[in-house]
């Protein structure tokens, strides 16, 4: 197992005990999912939350922090023969607690008796929102409450604190995404090498990059979306023959054995040349990267970074021919949306889209930044005032969606910055998208890892080494 | 999506109606399971059974047959232009149904009212168990039953029935079969040759023909099982660095984009060459290999062919000075439990361990052969009298388990069959285990694809050209 030094994990329960008074703050580990019956489980992957505050990546462990008592406790069970002829000796939990600096263990029938006494006496039980339905049942199990009424019972308090820590990250935590994202280097430049030569199947370049993160970590960090199709954002069918003319979108990370995640895109010409049709969508979609990551700085609203990378998009297009009128108008009558109908970037750590599950808006949100509703612009998962500490993806795309210029060309939408017409010779365009991740540091920001082919210059020159 | 033509599965539901007089068979498709939180999801899995009578290899839909009235109904929603965006243009369900002749299509809200009303005019509901959290949970909405409950409703009658269909493969499913055992080809030869060079962590090893799983198939078919500690049966960690004197245990296989399944295992000293130690307790677990797959036939009990590699392993372990006495006295006493403390095989096909998800005493047991719940053997999956057309897996083991060998030799258990003294300069020697995918054919049988080096010389030769 891949852990920190147990002080990392008693500081981190210790500062997010000081946030509450009185009550127990409750985290489920994950249990094993099920692939096609119960012995057949996926990859386990322990619950990001449990890690941060447990360490212990293992399934079946539950952990709890008993703000009156002030005493921290790990609920799991030992092994039995069984166990250890079918997987091995194993810690005891004793041996296991005091890894992450937890005293108090007990077995799981001995949570029940510690959960019936807490609700007995009325204390508050926090908890974070459930997303798998082993964690549903478990819940239910636990606490009495029908499956569908758990949302009601979710601790915003809790969620609250744990994303004020976790959110910022530790110097420890910023090693461990760069290591992630080592692997992504060697995940795209793999990637590029491979589109280099036509005629592949996209499955056969998807599947070698997840066997590099396999190879060096624990996973990717999120199914590989790899397809000559990159309008459709979240492709993850690999069926397509790989042809010259087409643009090839990577989007890929890989999780370390600590599980932090990296979040890295590519988007290359098949056969290693770019078209000059390609070279200008291509440049302004670089472009918006570059102009964003320039203006990522401590104090600096995400949601600003991210019209910046728009309008920056939108003047490349209209170099293009694509759009045209007035750059800043355009963007705020949000006529790139046609193009880049998802948001800039999210926060990334233990979770690609760091503290997903306890919901985006708790994430990427606060009092004074509200999310919008606007077709597009509702996709910004992170829109709130940047810190010192944050580490966010930043990932503009140009996207030629044939379903959707019909829709918009239907109702001759924002007709004044859009050239339906040249549009219209778009279809069998693709998308691009080129992402990186960077740390907002006090002055200003780092792009984390080892960099990786982003000009045209740079992209030509790998694919010529691979042919 | 990878289908069969339309006619397969309209012939096995017809023949899966034939076996009902009423009452409805509901076929709840898999769900998507979260990886960290709900929109990070695992590679999408269909359900083995929803796949064999619907095809259809996607998320959120629910198959019926409808014994009274002879219909067969597939239940989902067609998509929005918020799906096109992220996931690309997609079918209707009509579409859909089609493609896997079924005419009568749906979405989810009209198969609550289909539900309710079956419900109200006292019609029996078949459905089998359920192994996701997820599934439990649509049943418990769909059903209104308790989750913990559901398991007493299963149907029986249709578990026997879809047994009775999926335990004999067609010709197509066996194509499929080879098709993933030529995936395990390429996993087996690259692992071989890898363990050629000491020095590498197990994990670059695992990763590496995972990766060729998913290049050319849809995935693995169950966790890759790679180490130099082979005597832990199932063990899943990776850390270990591979040195010279180790034995490295490969059980890994692919499935197909169809969702085939192979099942194969090689056991190689690192380095790549055997010393007389390891050839030794090698071939007696090749012979248990070859004289198992030797006696499959129809008509022979599996339960049979599993003591008969069981006792050529003992005539082994005593010419190895490991065991001693009568082989025949030591099998009857069940002594090589020591050493291979799990059965001979399983059922393969969709599922590697094929219809687990129903209960393995469906599959593998009859009301001719009862499964023994003697230490060991009661792990034998398969134990019933073979069929034409069974694909099963061939899968002796030898394993030198620290843990339990202390265990019977403190009782002294069995002495009169153990050398214990010899066993004690064993604990470091792991484990070997050797596995085939065998077709039982109309007169004998055939072990499937193309082979695998096994034998004590091929293996070193091929690991001779990789160093």
């Amino acid at each position: 197992m891949h852990l920190f030094k147990e002080e990392v994990y008693i500081k981190r329960r210790n500062a997010l005990r000081s946030e509450f008074k009185n009550g127990i703050l409750l985290f489920i580990g994950n249990q094993e999912s099920s692939f096609n019956y119960p012995a057949n489980t996926y990859a386990f992957r322990q619950d990001s939350s449990f890690l941060y505050f447990f360490g212990l990546d293992m399934p079946n462990l539950v952990g709890v922090l008993d703000i009156d008592q002030q005493k921290d406790h790990i609920f799991g069970n030992d092994v039995d023969m069984d166990d250890i002829i079918w997987m091995g000796s194993q810690p005891t939990m004793k041996e296991l607690g005091a890894k992450v600096g937890v005293e108090n263990t007990a077995n799981l029938t001995q949570l029940d008796e510690f959960i019936n006494q807490t609700i007995a006496c009325g204390r508050k039980i926090h908890f974070l929102p459930p997303y798998r339905g082993e964690h549903k049942l478990q819940l239910t199990g636990l606490l009495g409450l029908q499956p569908y009424k758990l949302v009601n019972y979710v601790s915003k308090d809790l969620i609250r604190a744990v994303v004020k820590l976790r959110e910022i990250k530790e110097a420890v935590e910023i090693e461990e995404i760069e290591k992630a994202i080592e692997i992504a280097w060697e995940m795209h430049t793999t990637s590029i090498k491979m589109a280099a030569k036509p005629g592949r199947v996209e499955q056969e370049i998807a599947g070698t990059i997840e066997g590099i993160a396999l190879s060096r970590g624990a996973a990717v960090s999120f199914p590989v979306i790899l397809s000559v199709h990159g309008e459709t954002l979240h492709n993850h069918h690999h069926d397509n023959v790989i042809e010259v003319g087409q643009m090839m979108v990577t989007d890929a990370g890989a999780e370390t054995n600590m599980h932090y995640a990296s979040d890295i895109t590519r988007t290359v010409p098949v056969g290693g040349k770019f078209n000059d049709r390609q070279k200008g969508i291509y440049q302004a979609v670089l472009n918006a990267n570059l102009k964003a990551i320039e203006a990522i700085k401590p104090g600096v609203e995400y949601r600003i970074v991210h019209f910046i990378a728009a309008k920056t998009l939108i003047e490349g297009l209209i170099e293009a021919g694509v759009m045209k009128g007035d750059a800043q108008a355009a963007v705020d009558a949000e006529a790139h949306t046609l193009f880049m109908p998802h948001g800039l970037g999210h926060m990334m750590g233990l979770d690609v889209h760091d503290l997903e599950s306890v919901g985006e808006n708790f994430v990427g949100y606060d009092e004074k930044t509200t999310r919008s509703s606007n077709f597009g612009t509702a996709y910004l998962r992170l829109g709130k005032e940047l810190k010192p500490g944050y580490v966010l993806t930043v990932e503009p795309g140009c996207y030629f969606i044939p379903a959707l210029i019909d829709q918009w060309k239907s109702e001759n939408k924002l007709a004044q910055f859009i050239n339906y017409d040249v549009v219209e010779t778009y279809k069998d365009f693709g998308g691009i998208r080129i992402e990186d991740d960077v740390l907002v540091t006090e002055n200003g920001n780092r792009v984390l890892g080892k960099p990786i082919p982003k000009t045209i210059d740079e992209i030509e020159l790998l694919m010529a080494s691979a042919i």
